[in-house]
């Protein structure tokens, strides 16, 4: 009987050696040869898994998306509009060393994504979605009376998108700085000059 | 007589070609053999320059930055407060072909910067540089009376910089929604929102 092996969750632990690498080393450090390494693979065995290592790197971003938005929805649920919100803005920030993690992670796939088509797409699918909630957060807390109304709620969205994504990387690059306690109120100030 | 080299010159010119490189393929791609080929050197002439790679990417960073510079100096001069204060921050965002260039080069440094000391050191110099110049220009502007003073100047410095970065990787990420037009609108309404 030929030994079974199980696909996913090879292809699980080669994503986990790529996320490592990337954390420990930057997303170029990231190559096959070092990848099946950290997996402790051969190279051959890692292209039974993937095509090549834009595909590795993709699931990696994708794997991290997944937990982020898992972990969201455990936070999110039976909360509406500014509460779900702020929620939302807390978590996207690396106040503890998982989320400094994702950042990390996140801020590799920035520079990577500018020259890799395949990286945007998903990069641009994924951003759409988060915006798509925090829009929808924001109507929902107009039309419960809890914001004003007198700018376009699109606009609002990214206002606050981009502040979490500019203060997440000044987090991790000037940590001195950018406390987690000048983070957080920097967020809830953001939160609080939104109420009607 | 032995041939006179610019040695200056020489170091601009490696400089530059891996400029190209790291806006055209990204900053992984730019190894020292790709960098002697695209200024049309040997790699044994480029070890004449520079040490190493790492002093090449920091050598384009500081390059970077100093034009950054230049360029403000000659947009501030004459200009206080509020009004200088507008200027730096519109430069810093990618609204022309030039600055999406020095987006580009920064968003790849960031991600390297978080693995490579050099690099973070140089980052975090020319950042508190940049946090300097304006918090004194917020501070003018408070003393003139041109902006509330209920709120502490290096917090709304750090909001001020952390969206201009965020704006500034997402006009370059997803630049069919962080149009040139939203991203110079969300700019200035920071500003009125300071205004007293």
């Amino acid at each position: 009987m030929p030994k079974i092996v199980n696909h996913e969750e090879r292809r699980g632990e080669v994503v986990a050696a790529a996320r490592r690498i990337i954390l420990r080393e930057g997303i170029d450090a990231a190559t096959t040869r070092a990848i099946a390494k950290e997996a402790g693979y051969s190279n051959g065995v890692l292209t039974h898994y993937f095509a090549d290592k834009d595909e590795i790197l993709l699931s990696a971003l994708e794997a991290s998306h997944r937990r982020i938005a898992d972990r969201l929805r455990e936070k999110l649920s039976g909360r509406t509009g500014l509460a779900a919100l702020r929620e939302l803005l807390l978590d996207n920030v690396p106040l503890d060393d998982e989320r400094a993690g994702e950042t990390g992670l996140e801020v590799g796939f920035w520079g990577r994504s500018l020259t890799s088509p395949a990286l945007l797409e998903v990069q641009r699918r994924e951003a759409a979605e988060l915006r798509y909630v925090m829009t929808s957060l924001l109507r929902s807390a107009a039309e419960a009376g809890e914001i004003r109304t007198d700018e376009d709620l699109e606009d609002v969205a990214e206002r606050l998108l981009a502040l979490v994504d500019g203060l997440s990387v000044h987090r991790l690059l000037y940590p001195g700085h950018v406390t987690g306690e000048r983070l957080e109120r920097l967020i809830l100030g953001e939160i609080d000059r939104l109420r009607a």
